[in-house]
């Protein structure tokens, strides 16, 4: 059995067979290969966006998905989170999906289980599954060819989950990664070329992913407002003109801080191509999880 | 495609249709025709009852139903509504039924999806699937002889939104509408003849239909007590007895304010007839527009 | 049509045909017999595990399960819980689950529906279904041989439901029922020997069923601290090697001061054991309750 914490939990061959079944799952409205399987969702962090992709790509497969409202649960009677999970797990679920804001917290749960566990997004760590998708978009606008290809990641690169799944999952795949951050935002490792402002290395770009700007959460006071912040980091319809690349964003998007309103409506901005993905690969890793890896 | 903000969205003919549609349903309690369907309901406004009826129709065809928790949702992150629709939109669902406090913000969100929107009650304005319903419940209760039925509608008038679904339907099949309210509740246009109590016109009516005083929400210190709102606009035994006519009231009602403890019990008050109505009418609407209007 | 409100709504005879079921259920992940089928879930206390339960439990056999969140009902808008039953029972749902702080107010609600009732708790009175799944713990373990087996029930044994569900229960299948808790949780009837800790009777005991102490919600200031009342109550490694019983909790777990952390691994402890059994049971039961009983 395996389960997906983070994107090496897959090897690159692994990784393009759940492309194909995306690709294919992107085609069909409704299946039942996963007839009579049980999915639990525990969200110990609101996300209406996540939480729903995966039910649907769930739903689609003909599979039924109990979601657990962490807020009512038996945490309020002290349980802990372990005792939580052994005891769902004892109702025999297929796969658990959880997000929690602790990082670590999802691959300390695999102990106490005996289904697959889903990371869908553990503090400031891992988030596997939009990376997957948003490798998976990159690699159907390149149509496959991601050898090479140069990529900005904009924005707080630092605190980012989506942005530290991909720095890890998308060199596997010959991606050049370039990291574009304030410096209360920039990256702690070397392994990445940092740069100051998205305008700097744009021209050299194929690929740019902006990152929500999450300046009510950490260090608002680097700036003076989000104006300030949007300057250097904001994606304009100016930078789409200067070079043709492609951009994405994990959503939701901070309007006109992160992307201009303008720039939302681009044939190359892909933000809602990245949802409709994430549907396919999510339900393309809930059928490897549950059928494949026994 | 279509989509239903307002009971005018729909012809005479499609009315008909849906209304033999809802006919069989009564007596099915389960068909697959909506297999594979995913059904997204958003409501910004709380109703465990429209919201559960319209789970249960979808249920009964077989649909799979997401209810967005609105509360834990991304425009907490600051997201607004087009956007939040929007990528729900990406997900490809097959219908998306919203509530929402302000007028006329369903049909705004048309642009930004590619499945129908069904309005389950937006402010002031409407609620049409509570108006077909109630037709559907006089249809019934006449044997299909509408034309030139007199109903009386009671109560909050200008404010309801089921009043005003109602207005507007009533009249296309030969009902003849007349508003009782207290002159705080008036209704401001002047197509309709417009009364101060019940009493003076329930010996000409076929049809009453009460409205669920929500005097908590509205000019509540007009009246000194909701008893004192009561002597004039609540249904009794009294009435009942005074003449023959089929009363309705979309519920919740306020107990021996709207409705006596008594009437509620008498054969002529069809309040739980129309919630189970109401379940068949949403069913043979959701066959409609996501089977038959593409 | 049977409502279960206590265990006694079931004959011996027939809770072991549901024991017979269940065997089967905990088998079969997944079946169709109650397809179409719809199961409204109404919990006026939180419950993520009993509610899960008969949602996986449901949905293991097909039918569809309606959760209603009473936080956001009508019952906001002074609706009292008899209207709001009426009109979910107006929908023709298959059965309703209630759980509610009331002693008997589920079983108030039964003249106003027309579908099987379900009580996952009431008040201090009862809980039916742990009490059977319990009993079907006991069952299995002692190979279906449960005459003249001993049974401590340990904690507060006055104000538990389980507890009394269980203390009318298993003497209807020759266990012997001993009540062990400090004073101020001892039963207020004398049918049953009571004892003041585990340790004075633990040596004639073939089944310890331990409960969760809720020293929260009743005279805790009756101890010191929970560790206080630990000394007299909570199960150790020690009790388990003086006796070779099996240990039962209906969870969730005080650690270490209803069960140590130790015992909780022990092989004859089957917490987790229950926990995979009450979806078993829960299965058998709604399969009496919605097909069998008409």
């Amino acid at each position: 059995m395996k389960h997906l914490i983070r994107t090496s939990d897959f090897t690159k061959e692994e990784i393009l067979e759940i492309f194909d079944d995306a690709r294919e799952f992107k085609n069909i409205k409704f299946s039942r290969i996963l007839e009579g399987k049980i999915i639990v969702t525990l969200f110990f962090e609101n996300s209406t966006r996540t939480r729903s992709s995966f039910e649907i790509a769930a739903k689609r497969l003909g599979a039924e998905v109990i979601n657990l409202d962490v807020g009512t649960s038996s945490q309020k009677k002290g349980e802990t989170m372990y005792d939580t999970v052994a005891n769902i797990n004892a109702m025999n679920p297929d796969a658990i999906i959880i997000r929690h804001s602790v990082h670590g917290l999802p691959e300390s749960l695999i102990g106490y289980v005996s289904c697959p566990i889903i990371n869908a997004g553990d503090g400031r760590h891992s988030h596997p599954t939009q990376a997957l998708l948003d490798l998976f978009t990159i690699t159907e606008y390149f149509d496959g060819d991601t050898e090479g290809k140069k990529i900005a990641i904009v924005g707080d690169v630092r605190n980012s989950r989506v942005a530290g799944s991909n720095r890890r999952l998308l060199p596997r795949f010959g991606i050049d990664v370039n990291l574009v951050a304030p410096d209360c935002f920039k990256y702690e490792g070397d392994e990445f070329k940092q740069f100051d402002s998205i305008s700097e290395i744009v021209d050299d770009m194929d690929i740019v992913m902006s990152l929500r700007s999450q300046l009510e959460r950490h260090n608002i006071t680097y700036f003076e407002s989000l104006q300030e912040y949007a300057k250097d980091f904001c994606i304009t319809s100016e930078l789409m003109e200067r070079k043709e690349f492609l951009l994405l964003h994990p959503g939701p998007v901070n309007r006109n801080i992160d992307i201009t309103d303008e720039v939302l409506k681009h044939p190359r901005c892909k933000v809602l191509e990245q949802v409709t993905n994430g549907v396919a690969i999510r339900a393309a890793i809930l059928k490897k999880l549950i059928l494949e890896d026994k």
